[in-house]
C-alpha cells in the first residue's frame, strides 16, 4: 500500500523548530514534503500573495522527503503545494507547531491556522498545532507524543469535511487533552504609541489578551491554563445559522 | 441626542470609489471616521502588521467628517481606530464597498471582511459590503438604495454579540435582497507559472471559482448569480458544535 502523504507547513518560516519536529513525527506516518515560508509570517491569517510574484525553492531532498521554501504566506503555501508542486493531492496537512498559542480568537489571526483553514477548503484533513510559548527554545519534547496519539487517531477516525482541528499545548507539564470550544475574548491595549527620530508618531504592535468568559471550563482557554493540550474543531463555513433564521423573518 | 460614531473602512485603499460611497452614505446616519489603507490590500484576510510600525494621518477633516490613511491592513485599522484614534468605541463599523464579491468562501481571504469580522470581536456591530466587479468603474447608484435599508434595518433592530454581516451585491440590476448561508466553494487552477529573465521560474496567483453545491438556492452564490443582494450573518466563533460532541465521545 502506499504511504500516505503529508503536507507540512508553518507560519514561522522552515527554520523553526516547531516545523522540523513536526516534520520529523510526520515521516512516521507518511511520505512528508515541506513547504513553508523563508521568513515568519506571523498573523497573517488566510492572507494570499496578489500584488507580487511567488517563487518556490527544492532546499532538500531524500527518500520520502521534500523541503522547499517560498515568499508566500502560509495559505499561498497550501495553494502552492496542492496546485503546482505536489504530484497528488496530499492525504492530510499538518501546520506548526506553531511558536505562540492559537486559542480562542487568534485562530482568525493566525498564519498557522490560515493554512489548516485552507486544507479544509481544499477538501484535505488538515491540523494546526500550536504551543503556548513564543520562545524557539522551549521544550517541545513532552508534546510530541501528544502529536502522535492526535495523528493516529486522525488516521483511524479521519475527519467530516469542511472542518479541521486547533490544537494547542501548554509549555510545561500536560495533563492531557481536552476537546474544547473556541474561547470568546478579544485583544486590548494593543499599540506602543512612539516618536521616531523624525518627530512624526508610529504605532506598534502589542496587546494584552482579555478573556471574556473566565468562568468557563469548556474551553480552550481553560485547557490551556490548567495544563491541557486543547482540540478545537474548526468549521470555515461561518454562517450563523440560528441568526440566519431571525433575519429571514425580517425581510 | 449625539449623533451614532460610524467607522468606515475597507480593503482598496481610502481612493477608492467604493468606499467613499460608503463614507457618503454613512454621513446621513451618524459622524464619520474614515480610517482605511494607504495603498490596496485586497485578500488580507484577518492579517495583522506585527513586524513594522504603523502611520496614521489626517487627509481631510470638517463638521462630522474626519479622514485617516495609514500603511495597514484592514484589521489593523479597525484596531488602530478602536485603540488610538477615535474618542470613543464607534457605534457600528461599515466595510467596502468592496469592488470584487466576498461571497462563499472568499470571506475568508477577503480583508473588507477581516475588518468587520474585527468589529464583531470588539463587540461593535459591522457590516462588510461589496459588488461583485473588480473594477472602479462599475455604477454603484443601484446599490446605494439597498445599503440604506440594510443600515435602516441595522439601526433599527441591532445586531447579536459576535456576529456581523457579508452583504454582497450584483454589479447589473437588482432584484432584492436575500438572507443566505454561505455558499460551498473553493478556487482551483489558482496559478500563471511563468519564467522571468533570469530563467527562473515563478508563480502568480489567478483562479477559477468552482461552485461546491451548484444546486443550492439558499446560498449567497446563488442570489448572486440570480440578480439578488445577498446578506450572510457571519459569527467569529468557528467551533464545530456537533462534531465537538463527536470528538468528545472518542477521548
Amino acid at each position: 500500500m502506499e504511504r500516505p502523504l503529508i503536507l507540512v507547513t508553518n507560519d514561522d518560516s522552515y527554520k523553526a523548530p516547531g516545523i522540523q519536529l513536526l516534520a520529523e513525527i510526520a515521516q512516521k506516518y507518511g511520505d512528508v514534503v515541506v513547504l513553508a515560508p523563508d521568513a515568519p509570517q506571523s498573523a497573517q491569517s488566510s492572507a494570499l500573495t496578489v500584488e507580487t510574484p511567488l517563487r518556490v525553492n527544492l532546499l532538500e531532498e531524500k527518500e520520502g522527503y521534500k523541503c522547499y521554501k517560498t515568499n508566500g504566506k502560509p495559505t499561498d503555501c497550501v495553494k502552492l503545494a496542492l496546485n503546482k508542486i505536489l504530484l497528488r493531492t496530499p492525504d492530510f496537512i499538518f501546520s506548526g507547531i506553531n511558536h505562540g498559542s492559537n486559542a480562542s480568537v487568534n485562530v482568525l489571526y493566525s498564519g498557522t491556522m490560515g493554512a489548516a483553514i485552507e486544507g479544509a477548503i481544499m477538501g484535505v484533513p488538515s491540523v494546526g498545532f500550536s504551543i503556548d510559548s513564543h520562545s524557539w527554545q522551549v521544550d517541545l519534547s513532552k508534546i510530541q507524543p501528544y502529536i502522535e496519539e492526535l495523528i493516529e487517531l486522525l488516521f483511524s477516525k479521519g475527519m467530516p469535511k469542511g472542518n479541521c482541528w486547533n490544537v494547542n499545548f501548554p509549555k510545561g507539564e500536560i495533563k492531557g487533552l481536552k476537546v474544547c470550544r473556541q474561547s470568546d475574548g478579544m485583544w486590548q491595549k494593543e499599540y506602543a504609541k512612539n516618536t521616531d527620530p523624525n518627530g512624526k508618531d508610529y504605532y506598534w504592535l502589542t496587546g494584552e489578551y482579555k478573556n471574556q468568559e473566565p468562568e468557563a471550563t469548556d474551553t480552550d482557554i481553560w485547557a490551556l491554563d490548567n495544563g491541557y493540550g486543547s482540540l478545537v474543531p474548526i468549521q470555515y463555513d461561518m454562517t450563523n445559522y440560528e441568526y440566519l433564521k431571525e433575519l429571514q423573518k425580517k425581510f
